[in-house]
């Protein structure tokens, strides 16, 4: 690091100097001291590692900012939570300066910006690898959160938006730099993959709707799914037909791409499906398409010519 | 690794599963949602990073997930907070297996049930080098939170404990691996360094006798003193003479050493320091040293003869 620890922490209060009347003690103390809005406290985390989750030469400091704690909001997001105060927690390696640093913050800052949260407090450290975990609480009304556990036979399976536009774009960025064109749709792939929008208010709706449960689509449609049916103990039918691909993706990239960060919510009838359907379309402007049905047990798929197969997992694990 | 994420994360969930009736939503969902007590919000998060703060080769898995939450603890404790939930994110290298990650998770528990915690939830990635984040919400009644920043020319600077036992730990662990006698003062050492003590209970008493400002002692006093009065605007001047150091300290590390997790309180009076000094005695066992008093400006130390030099800053800088 080109300055010293203390001279980048003055820098970095200056960046998130925030006006929030509900931080009572801020960036820089030993701790943040934030007065909570009521309801049930939400608490998540996730981290970005690079050449894990993120490369230096294909990602700009403020894109890596800006990720890491959308897809952290998104984890807060799919228990029905309004995202509140973040903390990050950087591991800087010698490769990286001050000024990167600082457009990382900036990154940061803005995700927070968007998503009507405040940075409050974190730590910097050196380190070998670069890192960037960031934690997130959000605030949710007593006992309303919805978890993975709700599902229930009989409930219908709905999905937000459309998948594999985030394979795509990271697919297709790496094209791109070899020359391929940049059609509105490559655009908008690598534009997911940069920057996701993690579905908050969506989740809000699908919540008022009666979601039974619900889980984000971070390792892939398959995985997210088969974890949302193993903590709810249920089974599954999947239409593959119904799926939305994005319209760039590739084969495969839809069902195990990862990275969307869409909802899978299960809803207990029709109504309450096609209502929220509605509100969606109406407010955000986001499709929800049903993609399936919640069963006693077992997985399966079924493709377009009624073939049904086990549901296999086709996403990506971690250590895999 | 040598089980699959999902492996993992159901063992993990085994070692963590804790009846409290706080949890709504437990370990192993998006996001942990809890109910929190009232009174505001307190959040902290630190790291460590192999080859940074922490090695495999000296420090065992249940050693490092101690200290991970223990430390973090300390932070919470410096603003006058009661700890309750913890979230950690680890970043596991080839090197480590899932006997070795399940011990880490043992010690962070551990740790956890000292402080009357629970961990809540986290993330789990793979990356080249291991590291540890551990993220801590406390309570606070209302407006009770003692912050760096209100330190006023007068006040007494108070220090719990004593200082340079951690550094003098870390250098004997390596001595004794070659031979050196194991006394109960080099043992006391070597646990102060792997297995710190956050002073929880004695920073509520410091804040419930009128401390102005706090901070824990992580980097070195010297340097935390500094930032303490940088924060505060004030001067300060050091009592060299009256700095207690740990019996097995060497020369420089009491006041360089770091990694103490000592408090430095600054108390309004004379009779607030000593009431305080004997509250500590009595329900704690632990000293409570007047080692300097606050000024309006400049931060000089007085060295047992009375000769006065500026303070410098003898302590360990991140980026150094």
């Amino acid at each position: 690091m080109d300055i010293s620890e203390d001279e980048l922490l003055a820098a970095i209060r200056r960046v998130l100097s925030v006006s929030d009347p509900a931080i009572i003690v801020a960036v820089g103390d030993d701790a943040a001291v934030v007065r909570p809005g009521g309801g049930d406290l939400v608490l998540t985390t996730d981290a970005v590692v690079e050449g894990v989750h993120v490369d230096r030469a294909t990602a700009t400091a403020r894109e890596i900012g800006y990720k890491a704690v959308a897809v952290t909001v998104s984890d807060a997001a799919a228990v029905a939570a309004s995202p509140r105060f973040a903390l990050s927690s950087l591991t800087l390696s010698p490769e990286v300066d001050a000024a990167w640093t600082m457009e990382l913050f900036g990154g940061m800052r803005e995700a927070c910006d968007e998503f009507a949260m405040s940075l409050v407090g974190g730590n910097v450290s050196s380190g070998p690898v670069l890192s960037v975990t960031v934690m997130v609480t959000g605030e949710v009304a007593a006992g309303r959160a919805i978890s993975r556990a709700g599902a229930e036979a009989g409930d219908l399976v709905t999905l937000t938006g459309s998948l594999g536009g985030s394979a795509a774009g990271l697919r297709l960025a790496r094209e791109v730099v070899h020359g391929r064109e940049v059609t509105d749709e490559v655009r908008d792939a690598i534009r997911r993959h940069q920057r996701p929008t993690p579905r908050v208010g969506e989740a809000q709706v699908l919540a008022r709707h009666g979601a039974t449960a619900m889980i984000d689509v971070s390792d892939g449609l398959v995985i997210d799914l088969t974890r949302l049916c193993e903590a709810s103990d249920v089974g599954v039918r999947l239409d593959l037909g119904r799926i939305p691909a994005h319209p760039a993706s590739a084969e495969g990239e839809a069902l195990g791409g990862g990275e969307d960060y869409e909802l899978i919510a299960t809803m207990p009838s029709d109504a309450a499906a096609s209502d929220a359907a509605a509100e969606l379309r109406e407010v955000f402007g986001v499709p929800l398409s049903v993609i399936g049905r919640i069963t006693d047990s077992g997985r399966e798929s079924v493709d377009e010519a009624g073939a049904s197969r086990p549901l296999e997992r086709l996403g990506w694990d971690h250590f895999g």
